[in-house]
């Protein structure tokens, strides 16, 4: 306990007058609302205080700055709890917390932060730490555990988690209650350092949290939801309700009588200033690809080349993979940067939380890579993501049916659908070394969430390395001046449709064929449908995946799927005589 | 131990021979298809042998029978291990598993248990144990967690977690490697018996699989990966990789040597026969809906109701839900029902797969609820729930923006690109209360996964209850002679477009409007945009939400983002004005 200069008297007074007055705001904030979580915040008001008033180093002015230590509201629903601390610190005036759509909107602003666990250890030098907020009811998610394990494997020290065990949940009381042993001995095995305390007690808070860390560590703070609140305190049906008008002003008024006068004022200290500022504009490919034509490479290959030039080139570029780094190619990016590269281990959910941390404040340029099936397990992950407009870029290999021989659970069929209904994503599905080296650039410089769709077996090269490439925009890779039937296809399936275009030598180019590795639903056709709808005169046709595919090589199962060149030659044809 | 009769000696000798079958097995199976993991296979072969010739009950010419001992291969990868217990208990034969197809078909055929690790507590009688073989690799998954914490709080006794610490993963080793005193303790944190073994010891094995067990338990086996593959004995390099074909000769010769002769033949025990047999089929609701014109009620209580007037004449049917109970009104069969309810607290992907489990052998008829959002989280388990053709149900509640108070994080406007693109899945979005019963009985009586989507505030009753509701068929609920404009809408934005109906009282009908409470993509305009873009001469327009939304009242929402009343008022007039 050499770091912990015990807080006197006055110190301690005031850190409870902050409690409080925490307390009176959101209860004031969600009356007004009509809506959001009072007794949620009230559980947690002496743990705000002592963090935002005793423990933590940063800048009020400047709530963001990268040399403060971070704060992560992982209990979601304590929302006003922060924002009254931003008043507390001045940079919130009481009256900005007190409107019904600040209060409301105050639950979408912290969002950003619910799937953040994880800042990693690969910023140095870091002096800052990072502190996080969790509720009971969430100790149930399984990718709270990934997180566990993750920052115990890499003995992130600077990283504290704080409880808010107040035993009630939404509906009922949480499976473990006020057992805090319980949750003890779960972080003792996890390997953190737990420190059981009274989360009301000022006192025993300040001291918890100034211990020296060398390993991950848990202050498991026992509480009372709705504490301050008599008639709700340890109840049940008092989640997410806020108190009635006349009741909020009663017990805000009892909460203003224990608020002692006190003439100090307590500031909180400023952090150390040893990180460098940092500028990820500018990243992007120093150079044009150099393959040649005829030269034959996967797609997720040549994203693992990609990877690893643009990090020669630039020291923020970053790469996680969840020891798929064989198989996605990240590990040229591994063996060429070791210090950059986390290896997330088979914990999807943690790695897209650890990117969405690592990418944060605009710090690090981060890919992540697996496969791309995999990605479906970090669905939630990925839409917090979107909708905080995180910067993250995403890889997934081994898609559709180019994953043949693992059998249809290991082929990822339905991530065009998912990623499409992500807000503000941008999908890339290059279909040579060429555009897949294009593709990691432009995603490098995409703002937002970004995925690269990449398969498995090797291919040629289609694209000359001068080839431009811009978002949103499609290329001609084939034509003639008969030409009657446009197909529209990406990645492997370019490839049937080149090798179909072949057997097809025969104007107006009226007919359009869709060709995906990919279910119907949400796709490529379904896309290209919404935008064709109303175009009159123009027909067209969708091949893609109607069924869930059994294993085997990808040449067989494109023919059994009915998305391969005869299958394309035959509904080219097809819509040639139905049209004419 | 006083349920432990050690085996003998030509007992213990006979379930090694067995071990080293399988070895040699798995190895001719996966050099002959060219794929598949031997060296996963080979870290468990005493363990597979022990558990199908000494510890489980079961009949081996019927597998899939309801009294039978479970036995759930979460390590899929050891697919090849499972089939060669076929093998010895004669259901298959030896040439059927070393084709090339069947093979690898393997890997599909199980992957039906990867998720489903607990068998609910439901099923009384119930004498069978439920035995599931776990990876280390897949110890980083938090759903496993989630899994853990569930089985010990209710303390399923009945259940046995085999893990096989083999210490290598796809990459590189394992986070814990074989530190299984870290595993031991993660267990007993979690509330689980557990037993560390030497894995390739069949007596200490068999001890340990004998305990009487008075909670779930976990026996931590610590194994070498390819044992029995001297040149890939706990080396790296070797996951997923078939061996040589003489190399593989030359493994199998050797192992062929270790099997002694013996005139001993070991037999499963037969199960305890004391589950009746159970139907589900003719679940279906009794009577029609009770509602009357004008009444109001949301569709997420309508669910409710129908949940649990279902449940009062079928005792096979089961309700489960995620700490939400309160909020989607599973609460009302929970009340009626409490037996046949299950809490699953926070912890959705964990509820997906009791759900699946508890549906296995078509022995329950299970729904399960949450709110619509929260069923991104268990993406994977939907995916491979689908796959595995299980008849699960689920409802989620507060969809897109009528859950506008509690901001953008809790809406769910991509849960129809989700489920749309799950093979074989059915949705339902109903309106009012008559449908949402119609929707709830054709759950019941639809084969295979349900997707039942409730929106949070009430509304008005549009259907007769004697209307007659098939799947796959639009309604139209609002018709003139002078119609120019066909509305398509579900759910709440029914009632939005009927209010704009009002507005607009004036014929070909070739224009068609959509309006749907989620994102553009992937939902019902793409739906009707690829079923009509070869349609000529119609017009389609959809409204959806474009932006990630702030929150705020649903009725301002709809404003906002340009899919109300007024909104359809505004399309529907340029749909007019633009195609005359």
């Amino acid at each position: 306990m050499e770091d912990y200069h015990k807080p006197d008297q006055q110190t301690i007074q005031v850190l409870r007058n902050i409690a409080n007055r925490l307390r009176i705001n959101c209860i004031k904030a969600t009356t007004t609302a009509g809506n959001g979580h009072p007794t949620s915040c009230c559980s947690v008001a002496e743990i705000m205080s002592v963090l935002f008033f005793h423990t933590m180093r940063y800048r009020p002015e400047d709530p963001r700055h990268y040399n403060n230590d971070r704060f992560l509201l992982s209990k979601g629903h304590a929302a006003p709890a922060l924002y009254s601390m931003w008043v507390e610190t001045g940079f919130l005036k009481e009256n900005e917390i007190n409107h019904p759509n600040v209060c409301v909107c105050v639950c979408v602003c912290v969002c950003i932060y619910i799937y953040i666990y994880i800042y990693i250890y690969l910023q140095l030098p870091m002096n800052y730490r990072v502190f996080c907020l969790m509720g009971d009811g969430e100790m149930s998610e399984g990718s709270v555990w990934e997180a566990m394990s993750f920052a115990s494997y890499y003995q992130l020290d600077n990283l504290v988690a704080i409880l808010d065990i107040n035993r009630l949940g939404q509906s009922d009381t949480s499976p473990l209650q006020h057992h805090v042993d319980k949750y003890y001995k779960r972080f003792e095995a996890f390997g953190w350092h737990a420190i059981i305390v009274d989360g009301h007690s000022v006192e025993e808070l300040c001291k918890a949290l100034s211990q020296p860390r060398h390993q991950p560590t848990a202050i498991i703070a026992k509480t009372i939801k709705g504490k301050g609140i008599p008639a709700a305190e340890d109840k049940q049906g008092w989640h997410a309700k806020p108190l009635p008008k006349d009741m909020a002003e009663m017990v805000a008024k009892d909460l203003q009588s224990r608020i002692m006068n006190s003439s100090k004022h307590l500031y909180p200290s400023a952090p150390t200033e040893d990180s460098p500022p940092v500028s990820l504009r500018n990243i992007r490919m120093p150079s044009a690809p150099s393959y040649k034509a005829g030269e034959k490479i996967s797609t997720r290959k040549a994203y693992g080349m990609a990877l690893a030039k643009l990090g020669r080139y630039y020291e923020r570029v970053v790469a996680l993979d969840g020891d798929t780094n064989n198989l996605t190619y990240s590990e040229i990016f591994k063996n060429e940067h070791p210090n950059r590269f986390v290896e997330c281990y088979i914990a999807q959910q943690n790695m897209v939380s650890v990117a969405v941390g690592c990418a944060a404040r605009d710090r690090n340029l981060v890919f992540a890579s697996t496969l791309a099936s995999f990605f479906t397990r970090t669905h939630d992950q990925l839409r917090m993501a979107a909708m905080s407009e995180s910067n993250v870029k995403l890889c997934g290999s081994h898609c559709g049916l180019s994953n043949g021989e693992e059998g249809p659970s290991l082929m990822a069929l339905e991530d065009l659908a998912m990623f499409r209904a992500l807000p503000s994503s941008t999908i890339f599905y290059p279909s040579d070394g060429v555009s897949t080296e294009k593709a990691t650039d432009l995603a490098a410089t995409t703002k937002g969430l970004c995925y690269i769709r990449t398969s498995r077996h090797d291919c040629s090269i289609i694209y000359n390395s001068n080839e431009d490439f811009h978002v949103g925009q499609a290329k001609v890779v084939y034509q003639s001046k008969d030409d009657q039937v446009t197909v529209v296809a990406a990645g492997m399936m370019i490839h049937e449709a080149l090798a179909a275009a072949e057997h097809l030598k025969k104007g107006i180019m009226r007919r359009v064929l869709t060709v995906e590795d990919h279910y119907y639903e949400g796709g490529l056709g379904e896309a290209l449908s919404s935008v064709m709808v109303n175009e009159q005169g123009y027909n067209l046709h969708c091949l893609a995946v109607s069924h869930v595919p059994r294993s085997g090589k990808p040449h067989e199962l494109l023919k059994i799927y009915g998305i391969d060149r005869d299958a394309i030659v035959q509904a080219v044809r097809k819509l040639m005589t139905s049209c004419n």
